[in-house]
């Protein structure tokens, strides 16, 4: 395929992906395919020879269509939303069609120092505190993660190192492994498996802090759990506070959770992949305060502020933290202005060492909606998922499982766990609308999470007419059949 | 910004990617920016109001073009290629059209299944045992990663866990942190400093093996080295494999290597990511003679594959040693088939939770090129590579200083290491052709990799020009110079 080529099917593909999400509402967003459907219907060999560009697509809509959860769908509802939008997507193609890779700065500079002035960008629409910025000229700054995991993982590495040796500066004598064995991480019962994954990949323990009745981590539960650890020996280095979990979107209380962990040496890392991005409505931005306390921060402007996966902003207050945990240095990396303080290897501050170009759909999305842009459209999916609220509320049949603060209504029907299964089991089986459960102090709950770009008051009265339809259906049946028993 | 008009502007972007792409060649290919060019180019933060499209791709021009670097011109010669095409860009715009999410099988179940498939396409055209394959419904199969760090992290991690286990298996009074404290990765003196960062973050000591004259790690060096680490009561877990390195392209000789990892109880994981693509042609395939006795192995499509970065493509034997390490399940995750041994939630094989639909990519290009076309693909850039190897023979004031077997040509100019980095310094900032240095035994030596899909002939006798007239420039300096002083 040659650049004339390109510019053909490049142009019927981007008539693709506009018809895609156009007409979008039409089909049944969880897909009702097998496991294994997909072998069967392509060849189990890569073709010797070239095959045609129409075989290719028309393959897209017979093979890959029918199998897609339509996440883009106004009757998607479930986890976090990868919460895209246009200019993102042609920041995307931006990307892909330069091709440029960043890790060091010499690899590609306009990729370095656009991800630095878009998370100060970013930063101050968050009205983070300046240490969190790199054009202070401090010891902080930005970096763009693929995913919250990583921000997770980067964060527990980067304190356990800087436990070690602060441990080792008064013992020297102690060893790395003994150091690491008495370790102890810390996050809510309710936060994300990333962070407990995090610490199985750091080789350190974790304990999961119960939490008060809003969900929330509160000061007084942690003190006490440390202070225990300290007791038997332990060493408390890290703790995950969750701002928006992904259970029911609740909150730790990071400003009086800050203050125990500056005094204990503990690293705090605020993970805020969702609820993160509404901060920048004033509104919401009170739920921030105390991230003064924090070493790290990380928000996902791709479930939350109209940019595709993959893009999660992580701050850190002394990047140097970060960074000489994993500074590798072979000749073939090395450029004039390494280790001048003037530019940024980004491959340190992360896993990966090869990087795409994603603080171009940043740049896009934020200039293409401006500040109040995406605050309207956080305020719209909040006031959405207000409206569903309110219908449930309605019902006496359901029940509210936890504040409503964002875009998340965690709801059920009054009743068993294996009812609330049962509902579920029909919503996904019918396909018309697609969402997850959780479990809240041991009970099964139905999350509703306004996800789509192009989800409208009508989508939402849809969907729980459709909800209260198959609700219906089951509690009838439960009582005939009850009345059967009787 | 609607369907509409994402229409028209995707259009123009699909032309603007192809301009870019047609014209390239008459860009510098290393940018002529000082560090901290762009952030006084832009405002210092994100406007209120929207701005216009217009506004936008002109800064795009106007701000970004002069600070890249230019990884598809016939012009870069550096690193190894993000080895990118149409069809991989079609496919790339399709993932971030439908913007579909891949963690679990019901996240998007397309998403999981062509993966799968793709990686069975990939293996067999590699001619992998079966043991790598998931269409043999054995207990191996293939995921892809983001990068070749990645798999090369998830690979020690995994073998960090089996090895605790089976020690604990024995002794289990022995805790998992004594454990961890005696473990010893190993890897080649040559091996790319992802391996050396794997090790950090898994908290384990790694010993670089030296090697012989070819740069490659024999089993005879291995075997001496993993007899006195267990004579001092460590425990040698993980040999990291190089088939083509980062330096030179040089090939640990697994063939040897494999049995001593086996019958040491050694996970072996072989990290190819340039020159693993190669083995899809007979020629080269037999360096891949040994890959029977690795436990993973992986090669990045997106170095030489035609396949746009982000794309590591990695095979396990078992996969349950990668899954098992890191399976977390929360309800939200939960699905239907989960456990059923019938899908893949890939999510379980790597660091990130959320993924991207990357299978389209491979499946594009498979289909676009076939087989013989990607196998044409690597014969050219070889053949080039001799070119330009026959170019630096032919002169006698440069020296060839590796085998070269696939697109890397080490050479440099007879004389000190100054000299050679004088020479660098010129061609970097003449800024008509880029590369990169590397240390071959401790000398300082140029790296000329053939990188651009659309690199001929000329580009290399060009380039060559270049690089004599700048030499000659520089000799002639110093014969002035010396001429002087004496
Ligand atoms: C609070 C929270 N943290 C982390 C994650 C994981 O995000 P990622 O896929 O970016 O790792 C999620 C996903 O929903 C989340 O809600
Ligand atoms: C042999 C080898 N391994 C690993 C890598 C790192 O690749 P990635 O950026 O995909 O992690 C490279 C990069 O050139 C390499 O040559």
């Amino acid at each position: 395929m040659d650049a004339a080529e390109f510019r053909r099917r490049g142009k019927e593909m981007v008539d693709f992906v506009a018809d895609y999400q156009e007409n979008i509402e039409h089909r049944r967003v969880y897909p009702d395919v097998e496991p294994g459907y997909l072998r069967s219907m392509i060849p189990s060999e890569a073709p010797l020879e070239p095959e045609s560009y129409e075989d290719v697509l028309r393959d897209v809509d017979r093979v890959i269509m029918p199998g897609v959860t339509h996440w883009l769908s106004p009757h998607f509802y479930a986890y976090y939303a990868n919460s895209t939008s246009f200019p993102s997507i042609l920041a995307d193609l931006l990307s892909s069609g330069i091709g440029t890779i960043g890790f060091t700065w010499a690899a590609n500079p306009a990729c370095s120092e656009l991800e630095t002035v878009m998370l100060d960008w970013l930063g101050k629409m968050l009205q983070l505190p300046e240490d969190f910025l790199s054009e202070t000229q401090g010891q902080g700054g930005g970096v763009i993660q693929g995913t919250a995991s990583e921000a997770t993982l980067m964060a527990l590495l980067s304190a356990r190192l800087k436990t070690v040796k602060c441990v080792q500066e008064s013992d020297p004598q102690r060893s790395e492994a003994d150091i690491i064995s008495k370790l102890i991480a810390y996050t809510s019962e309710e936060a994300h498996s990333s962070v407990e994954k995090a610490s199985i990949i750091g080789g350190v323990v974790i304990r999961m802090v119960p939490t008060d009745e809003h969900f929330s981590v509160r000061a007084e539960t942690l003190e006490k759990m440390v202070a225990e650890d300290k007791a038997t020996g332990y060493i408390p280095f890290f703790f995950c506070a969750t701002l928006g979990t992904t259970p029911c979107c609740a909150f730790d209380k990071i400003d009086e959770l800050g203050p125990i962990c500056n005094a204990e040496n503990i690293w705090m890392h605020i993970d805020a992949a969702y609820a993160g991005c509404a901060f920048i409505c004033p509104e919401f931005r009170p739920l921030l305060n105390g991230v003064e306390f924090a070493d790290s921060f990380s928000i996902n402007p791709n479930k939350f502020l109209l940019v595709g996966f993959d893009c999660s902003a992580m701050w850190v207050k002394k990047s140097a933290d970060l960074t000489r945990a994993f500074q590798m240095d072979p000749e073939y990396l090395k450029h004039e202005h390494q280790g001048s303080g003037l530019v940024k290897d980004y491959m340190h501050w992360g896993i990966p060492m090869a990087r795409r170009f994603r603080s171009l759909k940043l740049w896009f999305v934020f200039r293409m909606y401006g500040l109040r842009g995406l605050q309207a459209f956080i305020r719209k999916h909040v006031e959405l998922a207000k409206t569903f609220e309110n219908l449930v509320r309605g019902d006496n049949n359901f029940e509210i499982c936890a504040e409503v603060v964002m875009g998340l209504v965690c709801f059920r029907l009054k009743g068993s766990d294996e009812l609330n299964k049962a509902l579920l089991k029909q919503i996904t089986r019918t396909g018309k609308i697609h969402l997850v459960p959780c479990t809240l102090r041991g009970r099964f709950v139905l999350r509703f999470v306004v996800c789509g770009r192009t989800t409208e008051l009508r989508h939402i009265q849809e969907a729980w007419k459709h909800i209260t339809e198959l609700s219906s259906k089951l509690l009838q049946n439960l009582f005939d059949h009850e009345g059967k028993e009787n």
